[in-house]
């Protein structure tokens, strides 16, 4: 099978899965991702390893559950020998690089005591995870004295957009009908046009960058990450897109009463942090859910743009294309707003995998529904890229068999997600330590089983309940399914990779056959008589 | 309470917590070493945390569990990022250095992809594990042609041994009653001396560096990790001490054929094993023990000249002596040879601490009985030296309230060991991959549990059944317990210190009370309005 030249790789923040067309959405319309998915494979079983942002991101880039590479909370840097899509991709020779967010932070403490400058390349590369930071933006730009400088800021300022950081005053700023000047930061805003002219709003912006990037490639293999910072918050969506979907157009929220009746401690304190109120009122939704939507839309439109740039250039044949997001988002659903569940909204991902070769032409237009974790991507790019995956480290599985339609016997029986709440309002409602904030997932197709450090267990029979509302952790009769979950969850546990300084081949070679008599280690053997006698009167 | 100027920090390899009078032998007379006892604490149920040497080293040296800091097998590179004792240390002004074995490898493959030179000070003091060092000797030289520069290969040749490889042809080859040299390889050689003139031997050689270091640090704080390489194998032992103890001083075999019938598959690959086969026959046994126990009386005769040297320099009242192993020795116990077991004869090790200061008068010539882990002495010596221990990355628990009898409510319900037995010949028996190897041992004052993935689990009754010879691990009436440990093996490894580069304090800081509001990050906020106050209007 040839290998393909390049690699397009995009990520959406904070996009549920349902929330495209092809996912089923009944009122958003995307026919440029639906037509991705007609071209490529739509995964329709796709899950994250943790709920959020940074923890998510790094098993993404590095291919190792969040446990094993130890990014457990955002802003907690990647370990500094951790290995990643684009440090692989690289020592290849191929160039990769991200336009858009990352969130990734490098461990500067061991850069430092390690002695190496942060200035030099190779720490900042580092500081990046690997990636050439073509156009590195993660988002979010709150503070004034931080923001100034900017790339995004800079060019909305020469662009017109006169002030210290337009990121928020313009960008995620919209005017009401009074003519007021609302921070996107307020819920309330979302009703309104965000105050920028839509060709400089955040996700064109990104879009071009990227199309600079792969004219400025020219000729050499690429990986881009193209990373969209929206539908995340800040929910303000320009003209047109800030009011093309009404309350009409909003799904009805996924929740009932029930649910806070005897609901499960950590479940409860979720619901009672700030932003999980909001949401549980209509009106929130009802402003923010549009927004949402029409930041979708936008998004829609420049993969779009896009991909009729790869065209005009013949990229499309030598290009794969991934389409994804690091995570959902609750939008109200089980009386919760952002991300810090298991519940499908936040875990369940869109994933579509274009691969342009003739070998990927049985499954053109198909839908899968194996279970999917995002770590599966890396192995699967290097493999497209022709590179061996290194799987003393990698922890996922490649989907090339999936893409190709040659299949596999055995796929996977279960996927896992954690989270470490540690950094929300949970933990000071709950008052425990962060150490305790640790929350595992287990899910197969039938069920969904969920431990919580120091708390008691959550099951739910999605054949049965797919909408999750009901919380079987407590029932007796599902005692058995909840053993068996837990027994599989603490078997994963067993098997993480933390062991990546020697490999098995390694170890093979060490150890196996005589390969210890080659080295004149002779163990177990009363007298030289007994060694085999190729080693016998040898120094 | 005043910190104390310098830690010793004594560990021999492979020395079984039974072959120490003050542990209980029998025959085997130990009066230096029963004399640190007797001025200080000895704990008499100390455990490490995996019987191989390596793993184990990194345990104590990074305050660690196994799975934790990656280095499962011998010759597995620390992580670059991993700190060691010598790493806290010496941050804050100390000395800390070797003379002996370590066996640390730093990763050279993540110090060259950083960038840094393999000979500059940094990468060769992660290459020592931060230890400075002084005389560093892992104790094997089976390979003539890397063997001739050793340090110790040097003196003894300039002391007139004159060979390629004196280490083996010296010092660890013994001459029969026919004058024959028997290398140290084989068991029969342990029979008769080693060819070497008892103050060239590794034991007072290594005890002369440790000196050496001692009047090299003068008024500098210091700690020094004095690390015997013996009585681990080849066991030859030079005059006087190769025939101090004949068979009648070896204590019996711990061992019934009932072992071998319906023999756990892992066991009994184990007992397979060349060495585990060459130590079941009486020949091995009495060859070898008497040399290992004349190792161990050496080494004690060592530390009494130590000890006096250290009161001649007036040194005593502000020293920390610490003794201990690094594992055991299964001697042929169990039908087993080397260590690569949970018996106690390879996880037990003797530890004593000798605190010169009042602070630990109450306890002198005490036993204390407490559940203690190999990983405790690193947050134990931090505080000694006045350092605070850095919890975001230890998991062992200071000694210091059972040394100066303060005490604690609770102490700790279990010890933990695991073991990665992929470099054995078992694994071949077997025909496993190096990725199942994994075992894990739990135990408390009354059971210990044993899993072994992808076999049936163990279970010995240590109060009923000491010597562990009737393996429960099968017996329908035990399943309870076994649940019931191998759920707290479970908890336990869910509260393993992944996440090292963000500490739960930093967390804190980042996330609590109004710590985003500070940072400009609203979240959960219907308007400008509903912020408090002294946010409001603020940029």
């Amino acid at each position: 099978m040839a290998n393909v030249s390049n690699i397009l790789f995009i990520m959406c923040d904070q996009l549920r899965f349902d929330y495209l067309a092809c996912y089923g959405h009944p009122h958003l319309e995307t026919p440029n991702i639906d037509s991705l998915a007609e071209r490529g494979v739509r995964f329709n079983s796709a899950f994250v390893q943790s709920p959020v942002c940074g923890p998510s991101r790094m098993c993404f880039y590095t291919g190792r559950y969040m446990s094993t590479h130890g990014t457990t909370i955002n802003f907690s840097p990647l370990r500094v020998d951790e290995l990643t899509l684009a440090d692989y991709l690289s020592a290849k020779g191929e160039r990769a690089a991200v336009t858009g967010k990352t969130h990734i932070s490098g461990d500067r403490e061991a850069l430092q005591r390690l002695g190496i400058p942060l200035d030099n390349y190779i720490a900042k590369r580092r500081l990046e995870g690997g990636l050439e930071p073509y156009f590195r933006d993660d988002g979010l730009h709150p503070r004034v004295e931080q923001s100034r400088s900017a790339t995004y800021n800079q060019d909305l300022r020469a662009a017109g957009y006169d002030a210290d950081n337009p990121w928020l005053t313009y960008a995620n700023s919209s005017i009401d009908e009074r003519n007021r000047r609302l921070s996107g930061w307020f819920y309330e805003s979302a009703k309104y046009p965000a105050d920028i002219d839509e060709y400089y709003s955040e996700t064109p912006y990104t879009t071009r960058k990227a199309m600079e990037f792969i004219e400025d490639a020219g000729e050499q293999p690429w990986c881009l990450h193209l990373s969209y910072i929206k539908p995340h918050w800040p929910y303000v969506a320009p003209r047109p897109y800030y009011d093309m979907y009404d309350t009409e157009h909003i799904n009805p929220p996924n929740r009932s009463t029930e649910e806070l009746v005897n609901a499960h401690p950590v479940y409860k304190a979720m619901t009672q942090d700030r932003i999980s109120q909001a949401f549980s009122q209509g009106e929130t939704r009802d402003a923010v859910i549009p927004a949402y939507m029409g930041l979708i839309k936008q998004i829609d439109d420049q993969v779009g743009m896009l991909m009729q740039f790869l065209a005009d250039r013949d990229q499309l044949d030598d290009t794969v294309i991934i389409f994804t997001s690091d995570h959902g988002d609750q939008l109200g659903d089980h009386w919760l707003g952002d991300k810090d569940s298991f519940y499908e909204e936040s875990i369940h991902i869109p994933l579509i995998v274009v691969d342009p070769r003739p070998s990927a032409d049985a499954t053109r237009g198909t839908v899968c529904d194996e279970l999917v974790e995002s770590i599966d991507l890396l192995p699967t790019i290097l493999q497209m890229a022709g590179i061996e995956p290194d799987m003393n480290r990698l922890e996922g599985r490649s989907l090339i068999p999936l893409i190709d339609g040659s299949g596999v016997d055995q796929w996977r029986d279960y996927v896992i997600c954690e989270m470490d709440y540690s950094y929300r309002y949970a933990r000071e409602a709950l008052d425990i330590p962060p150490t305790q904030c640790r929350a595992y997932m287990l899910r197969n197709h039938r069920w969904k089983f969920i431990l919580y450090e120091g708390y008691r267990q959550q099951l739910f029979d999605l054949e049965n309940d797919p909408q999750e509302l009901n919380d079987l952790g407590k029932d007796p009769s599902h005692q058995v399914i909840r053993s068996q979950m837990e027994n599989e969850l603490f078997a994963w546990m067993r098997q993480r990779k933390h062991r990546i300084t020697i490999t098995d081949k390694h170890i093979d070679q060490m150890f196996s056959g005589d390969s210890q008599l080659k080295r004149g280690v002779y163990l177990g053997f009363w007298s030289e008589g007994e060694l085999p006698k190729q080693f016998q009167n040898s120094k």
